[in-house]
C-alpha cells in the first residue's frame, strides 16, 4: 500500500510540474518499476496537450545544438519546453549523465527547460516504452513543448520519432555514400526536413537531392513536406524551423490526419509494452529464470535449437502460471 | 502435412548450398513463416562451423566497401562467404534489393558469396532475430566466413553485431560531435577498431582519441582490441584487417571467452524470439486484433491508458486460449 500512496503523490507532484518529481517519475518508467504503471495511469489523462516534436537524422548533424536553439526560441516565448533526447551509449559510460550536464549549463539552469537523457536498457528492450511513457510524464507536468531526440538510424530510434506529432528529419550538406541509405530510410518519417550546417559546401546539391526524393514519395495527406535550411551554431534559421513546425501543428489539426496519427502511435505504444510485458511476466520466477540459464547453454553447444528452447518456456510457464 | 515436407527438403537442399534454397530460406525466416521455426531446428544442428563476423559504425564510414574488400580477400583463399547487410531503409523504397545488385555486380557474380540485406519490419519487431537466423542458414549451407554489416548505431543494430563471433568498429577520421557519443555506445563491443578512409585529414588525431578511450576501458579478458587503418576503396589494409580477425578467433578460442560469449549470445537469441512469438501468440486470434485496434482507438482519445490496454489484452488471451 506504501507504494501505491507514494505513487499516487508523486503523480500529484508531476502534475504540479515539480521537477523533482518529474526527474523521479521517469527515472521510475526508464527503470520498469513496478509502480510506473500506476504512475502512467494516473497521469495518462493529463496528456496530449503538448506538441511532440521528433527530431532524428545521421550522427553529426548537429541536432543537439538545433533541439538547444529551439529550445530557446520557445522560451523566448514563455513556453516550457521538455526534452529527452535517446542515447545510444551505454549506462555504463555515463556518457548520458554527463551529456546532459553540458546541455543543461547550454541552456542557462533554465528552469522551464526540463532536459532529460535515455540510455538503451540492454536485452530486455524497453527503450522505445520508456521514452513515450517519459514524455507523457513531462507533457502531465504541463510542458508545451515536448522534443524528443534520436541520435542514429536504428530501427527503435525511428519508432520513437514516428511516435511524435511531427517529425523532424535533420540533415547536413555532403556527408557521405551512406547517408543515401539513411535518407531511404527516414523519408517516409519526414514532416519537415532540416539542413542544417547551411554554410558549409554542397548545401545546394544535397537541397535539390533531397527535393528530387521528396517529388518522388507520394503523401497521401497532401502535407508537402518543407526544407528549411538552418546554421544552429549561429542560430540562423530557427524562427523558419518553429514556423515550419508551427504550420505542420494547424495543418495536422485540420485535416483528420491528426487522429489517424495519433491511433497508429497508441497502437505501436500498446505493441511495444505488450512486448515487454509478456517477457517479463514469463521469465518472473526464480525457475523460469534458471530454465533460461539452462536452455541458453544448450543452445550454446548446440544441443538444442532457439526455437525449440522459446517453446519450453512458454509451454512451461502456461502450466506454472495458472491463474 | 505439405509444408512440413516441403520446409524438410528445403533444409536439405541448404544443406547441399544451393544458393537458391538458401535465398528462399531467408526469405521465410524473414517474412516469419509458419515452416521457419521448423526449418531452424533442421539446420541448427549444422551451424556453429563459420566464423561470423559483426561489423558497425557510423554512417559514411565506408563499411560496405570494406566489407566487399574483405569477402574479396576470404575468395582469394577460397573461402565462401556469406553477407548479411542489416538495411535500416524502408521495404517500400526498395533501397535494400537495389543495394544487393550494386553490390553483387562488385563483386563479379561470385557464386562464392552471397549476399542479402534484411530491412527492416515494422512495428511487430524481428529484425534481430530474423537477421541471426539468415546468418544461422548462411552457415548451415557452409559459409566459412559470415559477415553481418549494421549500418547506423540503433540499439537493434549494436545488438546485431554483438551477436557476432568478432565485433568490428569501423570509425572514419573526423566525423563532427555526435562520433563521442556513438564511440561511447560502442567502446565497448568492438573487439577490433578499423580506422577506415585513413588518407583522411584528423586520422592521427582519430586514433589517439580511440586509444585513449580503450585504454580508459577495462576489458577482463585481457584482449587488447587492436586498430587497425585501412583505405578500403584502394584496398590497403584489407590483409592486415583479416590478420586482427583471425588473431582474435585463435584468442577467441583459447580461452573460455568463446564458450561465454556464446552462451550470452543463446541467451539474447532466446529472448529476442520468445518476445516476438509471444506477442504474435497473444494476438493471433481475430478476436484480439479487433480487441487492439479498439484499444488503440481508445489510448488515442486517452479514454483509456496504454498500461490498462495491455493487461485487457493479455487478461483476455489467458481467458480464450486455456490451452
Amino acid at each position: 500500500m506504501k507504494s501505491l500512496a507514494d505513487s499516487a503523490s508523486l503523480g500529484e507532484r508531476v502534475a504540479a510540474g515539480d521537477t523533482r518529481a518529474v526527474a523521479r517519475a521517469i527515472s521510475k518508467v526508464e527503470d520498469g518499476s513496478k509502480d510506473a504503471a500506476q504512475l502512467i495511469k494516473d497521469l495518462f489523462p493529463l496528456t496530449g496537450r503538448g506538441l511532440v516534436i521528433g527530431i532524428t537524422g545521421a550522427p553529426g548533424a548537429g541536432k543537439s545544438t538545433l533541439v538547444d536553439k529551439l529550445a530557446l526560441h520557445y522560451r523566448g516565448r514563455e513556453e516550457r519546453v521538455g526534452i529527452v533526447a535517446v542515447d545510444p551509449s551505454s549506462p555504463f559510460s555515463g556518457g548520458a549523465i554527463l551529456g546532459d550536464r553540458i546541455r543543461m549549463q547550454a541552456l542557462g539552469l533554465d528552469r522551464g527547460v526540463f532536459i532529460r537523457s535515455m540510455a538503451t536498457r540492454g536485452n530486455m528492450g524497453g527503450l522505445a516504452r520508456a521514452t513515450v511513457d517519459a514524455v507523457s510524464i513531462l507533457d502531465a507536468a504541463g510542458y508545451a513543448k515536448l522534443i524528443v531526440e534520436t541520435v542514429g538510424v536504428g530501427q527503435d530510434e525511428v519508432e520513437i520519432v514516428k511516435a511524435a506529432d511531427v517529425c523532424v528529419v535533420v540533415l547536413v550538406p555532403g556527408m557521405g555514400d551512406d547517408i543515401q541509405a539513411i535518407k531511404a530510410g527516414i523519408m517516409e518519417i519526414g514532416d519537415i526536413f532540416v539542413i542544417n550546417k547551411a554554410d558549409r559546401e554542397g548545401v545546394y546539391a544535397t537541397e535539390k537531392e533531397l527535393e528530387a526524393l521528396l517529388s518522388l514519395s507520394s503523401r497521401e495527406n497532401g502535407w508537402e513536406p518543407p526544407i528549411i535550411k538552418t546554421i544552429a551554431t549561429e542560430s540562423k534559421g530557427i524562427v523558419e524551423f518553429a514556423a515550419a513546425v508551427q504550420a505542420y501543428r494547424d495543418f495536422h489539426f485540420q485535416t483528420d490526419l491528426g487522429s489517424q496519427r495519433r491511433r497508429a502511435i497508441a497502437r505501436w505504444r500498446i505493441l511495444e509494452l505488450l512486448r515487454e510485458k509478456l517477457v517479463s511476466q514469463t521469465l518472473a520466477s526464480d525457475s523460469a529464470s534458471e530454465r533460461l540459464d539452462r536452455l541458453a547453454g544448450e543452445v550454446a553447444t548446440r544441443q538444442r535449437d532457439p526455437y525449440s528452447a522459446v517453446e519450453e518456456l512458454i509451454s512451461q510457464k502456461s502450466v506454472v502460471s495458472g491463474q
